[in-house]
C-alpha cells in the first residue's frame, strides 16, 4: 500500500447508466496510486457515489480528469432525480485517512479546484474545512437553488465561486470541492414502531437540539421490521464518539421505556472510531492503534 | 504488503545481550518477505521474544537460518534465568493472520521443523495445533524437566521428538515448533488491594475452574498502584471473547462489592477481537471487517 492515504468520494449526477459511470471513473482504475474501494448508483436519486483512496499526487492528477469526463457525459439540463444537485460532479470531498492530515487535504482540494476551473471552465466552491467563508462550510447552503437556480444565485457578490467563471457551466453546472473528516453513518434501532419517539430522541442527541456537537440525527421508520430508527451522521468521530451516541440514545429511550434493539454502521468506518468504542466499554487503559496487528501491517511496508 | 500474512514469534534463551540477539535475528531484516514488528529482551527471564510477520515462503527460508544462528550464539549449559526453557530457540509458534489459515500454519511448522532437525541436528517437538499426540499440545508439558532434564526425559518412548535426533543438542537443547491461534494477553484491574479476590475471580473465569474454554487466568498484585489484577491469556478470541471475559469478571467482582477500574491489552491484538467487543457493546447488526477502512486498505494492494 501507499505510505500516505487520502480518501476521495466524488458524487456524480448519474444514477442509472452504469456504463456511463464506468467511462467517467475509468482514470481511477488506470492510476497506480489510486484504488477504487466502492461505488453505487441510486436510480431514484439519479446519483452515483464513488469511493477511492490514493496518494496526494495520484488524486491531484486523476480527480480533475474524472471531473472533466463527468462534464462530457452528463447534461444537467435534462437531469431529474430525488437528490438535490448543482453539478455533473456535484461534490468532491477529500478525507485524511493515514499518515496525512486535514491541512494536506485542504491544500489538495484547493489545487484540484484550481485545475478543474482552469481546464474545464467549471466554477468551483470550496466547502467544509476548505471553505473561504463560514457560509460556505455547509454544502446544503452552497447547493441551495440547485442547478436551475445557480445562474441567478451567482449574480450576488457573496456567491462568486472560489475558482472559475462567475456563471455555472451550461451543462455541467458548478462543483463543490473540499476537505472534511471521515463521516460515519450510524443508526440505532428502537424496539417500538412509533416514529414520534425516534424523532424526539433524534432531537435530543443532535447538535441543533442541544446534543452532541458533531451529530446530525433524524427519526426513520423501518417498515419491513415494523420498528423505528434514530438515523445519524457523525461528522467528527474523534470529538463526538460512537459510544457517546449509543449511551445518550439509550438514556433517552429509557424515558419511553423503549429498548435499543440494535445498531448499524452504513458503509465504511475508520478503525479508530471502533477502537474508541471497544476501549470505552472494555475500560482499556492506554490502548494504542499500534497494538492492532493489522495497523502494524499497514505500517510494515 | 504481502497478500498472505503469517505471524511468527520465536522465543530465544538470551535476555541480556542485545547485540547477540541482533546477530541471531539479522536474517529477518534481510528477507523482503519478512518484517520485524517487535522484539523485547527480559534480563530476569534471560529470554527474548521476537515478533515477525511474513509470507509462507519468506518464513520457511528464514526461520531455520535464525534457529541455526541461535544455536551458534547460545549455550544452554551456562544459561540461567527465571523463565523455564529447554532450547536456544525455546519455542517458535506460527500464527495465521490474513488470507491464510490454521492448516497452512500447521504445514509451515512441519516443514520448518524438518529443516531445523536436518540442518542443525536439533530435536524438534511439534506442539499446539501441530501436535502429533494430545500430550504434546501443551508446551509446558513438553518443556517439563527443562534443558537439564531433557536427556533423561527423552529416553522414554513417549518423548521421542517429532523430528531430529533422539537426544537434545549438547548446547542448543530442543525446540518446540507449532501452529496456534493469536494469543491475547488481557488483564482486568480491580478496585481492591486484596489478592485473594483477584485469585477467586480468576478461578471462576478460567477454563480449569469451569469458566471460559479458551481463558487462562491468575491473580496478580500491582504494587505501585496498590490494586490487584486478574491477569489472563485468551488462547482463542474467536471462541472466548474479550467482552465475555470482561462481563464475567465484572459479574464475579460484584460478589465482593469490588469495581472494575480498568483493563489492558498487553502487546498486540488482532483487529477482529476488538471489533467483536465494539460490535457487542454497540449492538451492531451485521458489521463486517470489510467495513473498516484500514482493512480495505490492506486488501487494496
Amino acid at each position: 500500500m501507499f505510505s500516505q492515504v487520502i480518501e476521495c468520494i466524488p458524487n456524480f449526477s448519474e444514477g442509472k447508466d452504469s456504463a456511463k459511470l464506468q467511462r467517467i471513473i475509468a482514470p481511477f482504475y488506470q492510476d497506480e496510486q489510486i484504488r477504487v474501494l466502492d461505488y453505487s448508483l441510486d436510480a431514484d436519486h439519479n446519483r452515483a457515489v464513488v469511493t477511492v483512496i490514493g496518494t496526494y499526487e495520484g488524486l491531484k492528477r486523476t480527480v480533475p480528469c474524472v471531473i472533466g469526463l463527468a462534464q462530457q457525459e452528463i447534461d444537467l439540463r435534462v437531469h431529474r432525480g430525488a437528490h438535490p444537485r448543482m453539478g455533473a460532479t456535484d461534490v468532491c470531498p477529500f478525507v485524511p485517512i493515514r499518515n496525512t492530515d486535514m491541512e494536506t487535504c485542504i491544500q489538495l482540494a484547493r489545487e484540484v479546484a484550481e485545475i478543474v476551473a482552469a481546464d474545464y471552465k467549471i466554477p468551483v466552491f470550496l466547502y467544509e474545512k476548505s471553505a473561504t467563508s463560514p457560509e460556505r462550510e455547509n454544502l446544503a447552503r452552497i447547493r441551495k437553488g440547485e442547478f436551475e437556480g445557480m445562474k441567478e444565485k451567482m449574480l450576488a457578490d457573496e456567491w462568486k465561486p472560489d475558482f472559475g467563471p462567475g456563471q455555472p457551466h451550461e451543462t455541467a453546472g458548478v462543483t463543490a470541492i473540499g476537505a472534511r473528516m471521515p463521516l460515519i453513518a450510524y443508526n440505532i434501532n428502537l424496539g417500538t414502531s412509533e416514529l414520534k419517539i425516534a424523532d424526539e430522541i433524534a432531537r435530543k442527541v443532535r447538535f441543533v437540539g442541544g446534543g452532541l456537537r458533531f451529530v446530525k440525527a433524524m427519526g426513520v421508520v423501518l417498515e419491513r421490521r415494523n420498528i423505528v430508527q434514530v438515523s445519524m451522521n457523525l461528522t467528527d468521530y474523534t470529538k463526538s464518539s460512537l459510544y457517546q451516541v449509543m449511551e445518550l440514545v439509550r438514556a433517552e429511550a429509557k424515558r419511553y421505556g423503549v429498548p435499543v434493539v440494535g445498531s448499524e454502521i452504513v458503509g465504511l468506518s475508520p478503525l479508530a472510531a471502533l477502537l474508541d468504542a471497544a476501549s470505552y466499554y472494555l475500560q482499556l487503559e492506554d490502548f494504542g492503534l499500534d497494538q492492532v496487528i493489522e495497523s502494524r501491517l499497514l505500517d510494515a511496508e
